[in-house]
């Protein structure tokens, strides 16, 4: 960018060639969409090296100025990676082009016919922290949909960033799209994410991707709808009726296969009738795995075995991301579904149980994006939902409700078909 | 209200309780959702004489406060208007319930099911202008939907509302439902607003239902959702290949069976291949009828013989709402989708074509909530489409477009069956 223009004047165009340019891709062929993924996957490989370089030279800065060890982790590059980029591109190409497609069409009364047609949502702006891929992941996922999309990474991924976004541009080229199709915003400026989620006229959706505090910054300030992802604070209630084998295995899969995912159940409740079987299973392969149990009162004396800290109020409500675990003690469903309510965070809930009854009141009254029966929380993922790629995962109730793939990334518009038809 | 109470803290009061009262109405049956449905009609019916009187004491008023005679119009209510506000409810209770609905379950190489299974929003803040009609309607879908809902009237028709909200709380209660499902807030300080639409702890969404002015005011300050309804600056493109008779028809239709609604079309755009066919005609219509047409220089020089004025830059992003049409000659179907796309609303546009790839390419290019072929835009409308009702047409492209029924106040959550299934 050319330091003399201002950056608010710099967003401006950048906007305007962004909602243009969201026409042209929005009729694009899907051949030729798949060309721009297959190319963009090609010009990564063969500028490998080039990007190595430029994401060595931003480690470097970072290293300078102090970042934590687990942005630096973030931030590197490796050819691996930068396969892996490559890659996800074809995966991709590969999956069904949602941009089209028509359903519902019925005829009304009145003779016309009215349906409903799926189209790419225009403009996606997209604003993450360190991680360089989500510049391919964003940019690949917005353009199969056939949304144009304005990137704006962190300034401590800035020439990792630029060397791919050359690398998408040479792709879009090389399929004869417009290279507005995808923009990476070129200063570092904090006034270009002002200007990006205050637009409407040129922005239909914000989404973020990073931390808590990213995210609730952003929304605070957004005059674009925003597409969140913020806690993931996930329970599993063990029912009364709960076959044993399947809630050791669940809830030991649930809390310890990764500690830092948004779908890692966070708190565990448990009903009273099982606190002699269930709970001290668990609570042996916890304590094998070094995962730390903070407990309701009952827990604890239930648990005196084992070194179990008393559960704060805030815990309850808290997303450990770690290896940390709050359980608590529950007399029946009402009280499971209550807590659940009253300190969850809507994100990933589940039951295990072989009652009927219960399994069907706790599907239809717990309010989260994902509830589950019988299964592991940490399924909570578009790829395990069969999405085939997500942009993330949503805990918004409107639009779109947990992992986001290609088809959350468009909406729907009535088409109605007369042959002449006038109404009375 | 206890006017010692603080407005802040009784919006405290309501929306908790609108929460709470959310997960009753939420896990209630079909058959208790249109208990209550029938129950407030029956009410309604019952108490005409009380409701009738309170309003005549709104309308005193609104006299005596020299609100506009079409304010005063809107804020009336008849015999008539309240029969048919009850048999809008017994219409509610005949459609399907959307609560409930599992979609789209499919099982995964890992061994789970994935499916969606559609459920309420939660809480719909309402907020509208004098019509008393609306507290009916929009509490009767919401209650269908599944959602709790607070609604905000204008103070014009305060004892209106008070009435008829009364209607509704003996119709829950004879349901055996909370009454907090449906709350009318019970006081007309304009701070009641600005706590509905900041408080996402309370409230899921809002539906502003009103005049332009009211809808930008809330979107402006709104920290919740909010579900829009902008302008109708609809368009019908007449194509070189269109049918005469039925480009006549349409047009007609969709200017002048009604001025004053939103699919109204306000803007006649025309090939010039036909101004010598397909114009002069309608234009006779028109002139006829008494519309005012605002052209460019070319159809002011076509329809010389009519009384055509210059189209200012202004007009052809305005919705009349009147006996006004604006008026362009195009000379192809690239320049008719790009003034449509720059001075449209994205409402409803239609095309007049009997050529397949010409209708194929408005189809899909003109990004419009609803977009239609050969037929008249005033059909845009929930009933028209057979949505069975309508809480409102959105102008957003995110969750709902267009016409805004049942559906539209549910959302999808993904549910997962497993059988004891963990994450590899």
């Amino acid at each position: 960018m050319n330091k003399l223009i201002d950056v608010i004047e710099y967003m401006h165009l950048v906007g305007r060639s962004a909602r243009a340019a969201s026409r042209a891709i929005a009729r694009a062929s899907t051949a030729q969409k798949n060309a721009a993924l297959f190319e963009t996957a090609i010009a990564l490989e063969k500028r490998d090296a080039h990007i190595l370089e430029e994401n060595a030279a931003d480690v470097r800065d970072a290293m300078k100025a102090d970042l934590s060890a687990a942005m630096i982790d973030r931030l590197k590059l490796t050819s691996k990676t930068i396969a892996s980029m490559a890659n996800g591109l074809r995966q991709i190409a590969q999956l069904p082009d949602p941009v089209g497609e028509i359903t519902s069409m019925n005829t009304r009364p009145s003779g016309i016919q009215v349906g409903k047609m799926r189209v790419p949502l225009g403009v996606i702006g997209i604003i993450y922290e360190s991680r360089p891929n989500v510049t391919v992941d964003a940019a690949g996922l917005c353009l199969k949909s056939g949304n144009a999309t304005v990137l704006r990474g962190g300034s401590e991924a800035a020439r990792s960033n630029q060397a791919i976004a050359a690398c998408i541009s040479a792709g879009l080229k090389a399929a004869k799209l417009s290279e507005s199709i995808v923009q990476v915003v070129e200063t570092t400026d904090r006034k270009a994410v002002g200007e990006m989620i205050t637009r409407p006229e040129y922005i239909d959706v914000i989404i973020p991707r990073g931390g808590k505090s990213l995210i609730e910054r952003i929304s605070a300030d957004a005059r674009v709808p925003v597409i969140k992802h913020l806690d993931g604070n996930c329970h599993i209630f063990v029912d009364e009726h709960a076959d044993l084998e399947k809630a050791v295995r669940v809830c030991d899969n649930a809390k310890t296969r990764r500690y830092g995912v948004c779908g890692a159940m966070e708190s565990l409740l448990v009903h009273e009738a099982r606190i002699h079987d269930v709970l001290p299973r668990i609570a042996k392969i916890f304590a094998d795995k070094g995962v730390e149990m903070r407990g309701c009162e009952r827990t604890r004396s239930v648990l005196a075995a084992h070194d179990v800290k008393p559960a704060s109020e805030e815990d309850w409500s808290t997303e450990f991301l770690a290896p940390i675990v709050s359980i608590k003690i529950v007399t029946n469903l009402d009280e499971a579904i209550d807590h659940i309510e009253r300190y969850g965070s809507h994100h990933t809930d589940a039951i295990i149980t072989e009652h009927w009854s219960h399994a069907q009141r706790f599907l239809r009254e717990v309010d989260s994006a994902s509830v589950m029966i019988n299964a592991s929380t940490q399924f909570a993922d578009g790829f395990e939902y069969g999405l085939g790629a997500e942009i993330g995962i949503s805990t918004d109730k409107l639009h779109a409700r947990g992992p986001v793939g290609l088809e959350g990334l468009t909406t729907q518009k009535w088409i109605v078909f007369g042959d002449g038809a006038v109404r009375a």
